[in-house]
């Protein structure tokens, strides 16, 4: 008999020169895991409907039972699950809704999400489950290279966001020295730069724009990044853009550091169950934590290996608040291909590179924000942040790039302003090879565009307002 | 024999009916206590000569040696350590300093103070000095009323400050439901408020000027703190002020909740070891947890129940970086007086009213801003902030108070302008009666000043300025 749900030692830690947090679970074949990932999925089915009203109600208007689940195959009988229903569900029973599993007196620690429209979520977690993320987020950071002798600075704001706290809780349970700096606050990036600088932790964790911010404002106070900082490993999550090469590339040069790509969603914690290995090659799927399935968006049924889908989620191990096949609206590939860290677990080569709801649907084109990202950083001269505009000129759609340049094309410029319209071409033509549609590309000079410490908000779509105007003009 | 240091039982719960968290500790006729502070002493004592440098050479300076303690009243033997101390010492030994008394890999989490003039002091805590701090805050707040069935919303910035991390893991070990908002980001309190409304926390941590501020922005919002928030309970710290009956008053006419006086230094964390009970009548001194003197800041020498001194602070259970004889350069006035909730501390009962450095000195009186700051919210009409101008005139110092009116007087003088002159009065009027000073008064209408999210900063000298611009004028 498995005990369910699993309760980890605290005390332990893996043999100092093991690359592997659990050497077994995290090689062995997958069809030994699948096995062990249907025990644990039953139980956590059950746990569900005898705790979850949620679920209950749900699973009996869809026809489903827990007994139902023979195999991995049958997950397709249960239906998904969406962040709109369970906001919903709080809504109509405040504030914690009818999938809070424990009893109320049993939550430890509550956040949420920021609800910047309509009612936020409520995420209620109980302490056995922090102990389950924090062991989990422990493991998956031994297995991209950190270790008890790290100092890690979390670079991101403690409030509701539960990337922060989830990087904090890992890297307690790991043993190291956590530096829980935050983020968000006037001037606090100023003040972090001076902190990495005198204390020299070895380990950075923010969101990927923060991390590009946080490279600039070094900058500005004198600071180099790749000698006044003592960086080995700079970890993230919450936004695309972590697994491209070229962005891998230029954490290297800027810091001298590793690039982790990191994240599922808040509501899956532990969120580090999508995770890079310390070759950073992808995002595994640590399956025995977090049941990942890779689905075509219409309809819902599972995709093959080297497809596009939609990442559903489902708890193996929560015991408040549990996700049963969460469906993420985010876009990725999934590959099995072996890694040469051993895990054999499936993996995200280009991470999760965007959403369903925000593909930009240009004449017929389907173009990923994170796509015209990696774009734009290919060409050299690229002065890190832009924005996309996405209008309508006689009815056609039509993407506007705000592009900032750097500060060498800038002193370029000042002695032969044919260099800007070199570049303007070349980012152009970028666009053009790498996402198959023509951009108007506007240069702006350095440090024009707004930054972020949260995530960035890079796109503009002003197609309604220009339909509303035409509607508007007609009548006239 | 005392086993030293203590490790406390994570598993205990005071009996649910009573008022105490430890009942013989705190309820311990004072001559028994000192016997434990004394053995507790001796052995923090021996583990500093043992483990820190930078006492040992301090005390040989001073020819001292743990040793020579034969009792509490040996304590004067022992030199004063100051906060400038300590982060020189850092600056010379960086970045953790040579008072580390356990090793780096030990090291559980790193703090901090802001660092707004110099190189910021690092606080570098060990796991167990965690595991004692959550202990014993969960303690204090037993006693001041706080039940595992709370929701406790800590509404302070997590960062370097350890008032919300001291909070947060108080909270924690009390097993209540722990909120942690955070605060400082750009519109911040306006989310705050409306998960405040939406939750119904029961408790609400925060600094005084921030507690104000959130008031003022529930209003803002359409929010009644009395009806649409469910606090009871509002405990502060790191601010004068909480202490004050009419502050007090106020609290409980906005919010329905009782005001908790609450803080030593950051240094000293545990630092709610000066802690109001339930009974909100002036912090008791937790002796047994640090040992709390008052001192005459000329002669270093205690002083008298009843009288007015410097807080010394000394740690009983820290094992990285402890503070023997912290000088605080706070001013307090301590008793000894019975309190109704029958524990046997000395009390301070108007809670840390100022800073040797801040008390201003015009004419040869001496006035604490927090002094003011009581005048002024006792006038009706008050409008919750203002600021103190020091300047010089005629070669004499004179105090320019700018004052907030609140909304209603603002409607009665859009109708009676007479109104202002009266309320002008009565703001010199209470000034000159409470503090014994004239001040010229200013009156802005509401909202006009700056709040703040951290601590509030309310005074602005600028008499060397005037001096300065006098040299000037006579040199030409």
């Amino acid at each position: 008999m498995m005990s369910w749900p699993p309760v980890y030692d605290e005390e332990y830690m893996p043999p100092p020169d093991s690359p592997y947090w659990f050497k077994k679970l995290e090689t062995m074949p997958q069809k030994e895991r699948d096995e062990l990932i249907l025990k644990k999925l039953k139980a956590q089915l059950k746990y569900c409907w005898e705790n979850s009203e949620f679920y209950r109600k749900k699973w009996v208007k869809a026809n489903f039972h827990p007994d139902d689940l023979w195999n991995l195959n049958d997950l397709k009988k249960i239906p998904i699950v969406t962040k709109e229903e369970f906001r919903r569900d709080q809504m109509e029973n405040p504030p914690y809704g009818t999938n809070l599993c424990i009893s109320v007196d049993d939550i430890y620690t509550i956040h949420g999400t920021s609800g910047t429209t309509g009612r936020p979520a409520v995420f209620a977690i109980g302490y056995d489950d922090v102990r389950r993320i924090a062991n989990t987020h422990a493991r998956v950071m031994w297995g991209f290279g950190l270790r008890p002798k790290d100092t890690i600075m979390i670079a991101a704001f403690f409030s509701l966001y539960l990337g922060s706290w989830g990087a904090l809780w890992g890297s307690q349970r790991l043993k190291a020295k956590s530096f829980p700096f935050g983020a968000g606050a006037p001037g606090q990036t100023r003040s972090a730069v001076h902190w990495a600088k005198q204390l020299k932790p070895t380990a950075l964790y923010g969101t990927m724009s923060y991390i590009l911010h946080f490279a600039e404002v070094a900058y500005e106070e004198g600071i180099d990044p790749q000698t006044d900082f003592n960086f080995r490993i700079i970890f993230t999550s919450g936004e695309p853009g972590a697994a491209l090469p070229s962005m891998k590339e230029k954490i290297k040069k800027i810091f001298n550091a590793t690039l982790i790509d990191l994240g599922s969603t808040a509501e899956m914690s532990p969120w580090m169950t999508n995770g890079e290995c310390s070759y950073a090659c992808g995002m595994h799927l640590w399956q025995d934590v977090v049941y990942t399935e890779l689905v075509d968006p219409k309809t819902l049924e599972p995709v093959e290996y080297g497809e596009e889908g939609v990442p559903v989620y489902t708890h193996l191990e929560r015991t408040s608040q549990p996700f049963i096949r969460f469906f993420s609206y985010d876009v990725s590939t999934w590959i099995n291909d072996p890694c040469e860290c051993g895990r054999t677990y499936p993996r995200l080569p280009k991470g999760i590179y965007g959403r369903i709801d925000d593909v930009i649907n240009i004449r017929g084109e389907k173009v990923f924000p994170s796509a015209i990202q990696e774009a734009l950083m290919s060409v050299k001269g690229y002065g890190g942040e832009h924005q996309i505009i996405i209008t309508r000129e006689r009815a056609l759609d039509k993407i506007i790039l705000k592009v900032e340049y750097d500060k060498d094309v800038e002193k370029q410029a000042s002695i032969n302003s044919l260099v800007l319209k070199d570049l303007e071409e070349a980012f152009k033509n970028a666009i053009r090879v790498k996402c198959g549609v023509n951009a108007e590309v506007i240069l702006v000079p350095p440090k024009t565009l707004n930054r972020t410490q949260l995530k960035a908000k890079r796109i503009i779509d002003n197609r309604e307002l220009y339909e509303e105007l035409n509607k508007l003009r007609s009548h006239h």
